[in-house]
């Protein structure tokens, strides 16, 4: 669903602790191939088969994109519940790609978070798969 | 956006006591040209200026669907937040138009409401519009 041909357009991937342990308990293989910043105040190492690849970053989001930045690190895809919803409440997001699976849960952790900004964006592109998902890919407005 | 080809299928519109007040508010020529029913427990009578089109009904939602299907009312538009909530609620619903306009509220009032339930869809139809606006249609699964 154009993962691959997407991630090949980014400089370097933000996670969240969470989604990092997440992908560390799958016991695979690490997927990625750009570097990872996990975005922690708590963490303060990382398993050794990991250096090179993973780095640990904390302090506030604006900051953090900024030091990226810096390093010439300017497409950053953003992963993880908090950290996306940080990130949004900072305004920081520029495109979001929506992958819907249509199935009312009823319950669960929102995406979006009650927050006192209103942020308008652009639908670039919509598409729906065979399996009954819809894609969609927002641009922030006038950027 | 396909409204008018979407009234044109459907028998009857069904819609609270809320938008029902909503819509006598914009003090426009009633819009619609197929009858209405305005689920309310609250609501005794109706302006004299849409006798003929406009019905009041009440009762659970499960039985307001086998009212208007024994009148052979049987594809119905459901309108209005909690109508729709109550529809979901009791799994009503066949089919959804969904349509984004992109903007991060920040707050509001949610479409879907928390239930003990999942329900399944299938994205049937997806499409993006110039004004960045998306719309999308599911289906119940397995219906």
């Amino acid at each position: 669903m154009g993962y691959q041909a997407f991630t090949s357009s980014i400089d370097a991937l933000v996670m969240g602790r969470k989604t990092f342990e997440t992908v560390l308990g799958f016991e695979i293989e690490w997927p990625y191939t750009v570097p990872v910043f996990v975005w922690t105040s708590q963490l303060r190492e990382i398993p050794t088969s990991l250096e090179g690849k993973v780095q640990l970053i904390s302090g506030n989001a604006v900051n953090l994109v900024q030091q990226l930045k810096n390093a010439g690190l300017n497409t950053l895809y953003i992963d993880g519940g908090k950290t996306i919803q940080s990130f949004l409440e900072e305004d920081l997001i520029d495109e979001m790609t929506l992958t819907t699976i249509p199935v009312l849960l009823g319950s669960g952790i929102p995406l979006f978070t009650p927050s006192n900004k209103s942020i308008p964006f652009m639908c670039k592109a919509s598409q729906h798969y065979a399996n009954g998902v819809t894609q969609s890919t927002y641009k922030r407005k006038d950027r």
